[in-house]
């Protein structure tokens, strides 16, 4: 068989996207995660195995929260391990800038949510990115724990075909 | 077979499949959309942040109710924006009929309700529909206020391997 | 550039993995599958449509329940059929054994309860199964009622890219 084939990854091309997630998980009225149930009888928390959060996330250019606005981070979240370690990630990014407004990216995976990196897979796309395919590795930069306020540095890798 | 390595798309043979949600978002014994739970303290609607809905709408093959039933679309929704402009998709279609039966396609998103063409991802499939890949449009081309009856048209697009 | 154009699924490399699930769905300490919600008013079990679980199931090398640990299956299980008999699937399969610890494979779907081989897609990866795609089937191969123990044997078969 005569072919000059590349390899799947050499023919696509690879888009690098960096952004920041300002998360806000208190109980108040700026919270952008919300625990919607739990297992009766036991606590509401990220560390609680059954925990089912909603999430949209403000996204922003750079760490600072007054930098411009990206898009969000909407979805659902649930603590999926029974020793609370790892949280399920049904989330999608809805880009709302100039450059990708009204595309998104659809994420499913676990957080691990002891590690530094957390990597959860990009497993498709709209608008611009149709088809797209990659991974997301999720690093907190910052946390404030009087207010539960967190900058999540999110990274992802895309194939685009 | 000789050729010129024609772009990921081209290679792909692309279906166009197009169907009838019927869907019955009402608190009635009829109701095919039914909300499960919410945010405590908040109502249980698709304007509401945090509301969780199961769906099973039948799926016809036109926008009459009556029409031959093609299949199911069956999974889980969940309002995901804090201003309760997006909803997001978690739902399989499950085909019945003679064509299809067997076979499923996995969609993934957000839709969003104020839009009348609402784009979400068609992340993969199972039977007939093994590694396909796409993406669906949905369009409210009927609504009954009195009894929350929508026909909603879908229409996929799909690459398949 | 000239190329013999192979089909996709020539082109990539086909895995095959088998292991197997040790499912507790009781409402017992060892729970590995527990009920988090249901719709107001109704049971919460696996033939009622709305019911929503959490999942964390250890995984093995052999359907002995001590044999090596290969990892979890963790996430969550919609009831979302009117009639009770799909369960909509949004797991991620977490390796924590030698050969692909760290790495995942995210699955969604709707199994269909009653039949004795459940197939749901395999949407992606992350780690070694980085864009990995393919589908998994599953069989219950033994099960005791009294304590709700299912031993469910899983076969994914993958194409990588």
């Amino acid at each position: 068989m005569l072919c000059i084939c590349p390899t799947e990854a050499q023919r696509l091309n690879q888009t690098n996207i960096v952004f920041f997630l300002q998360d806000v998980a208190s109980t108040g009225p700026n919270a952008t995660v919300v625990p919607v149930i739990g297992i009766t009888g036991k606590a509401w928390t990220f560390a609680t195995f059954g925990t089912i959060f909603a999430i949209d996330d403000p996204i922003t250019e750079t760490p600072s929260r007054s930098s411009n606005q990206v898009g969000r981070a909407q979805g659902m979240l649930v603590t999926s391990a029974l020793d609370g370690s790892n949280v399920s990630v049904l989330v999608s990014i809805v880009f709302t800038n100039r450059e990708y407004g009204g595309s998104t990216l659809e994420l499913q995976g676990v957080s691990r949510q002891n590690e530094r990196y957390r990597e959860v897979s990009v497993v498709s796309g709209t608008g611009t990115f149709r088809f797209a395919r990659g991974f997301a590795i999720f690093e907190t930069i910052y946390y404030e724990r009087t207010i539960s306020y967190s900058i999540i540095r999110c990274t992802i890798t895309l194939l685009e075909s």
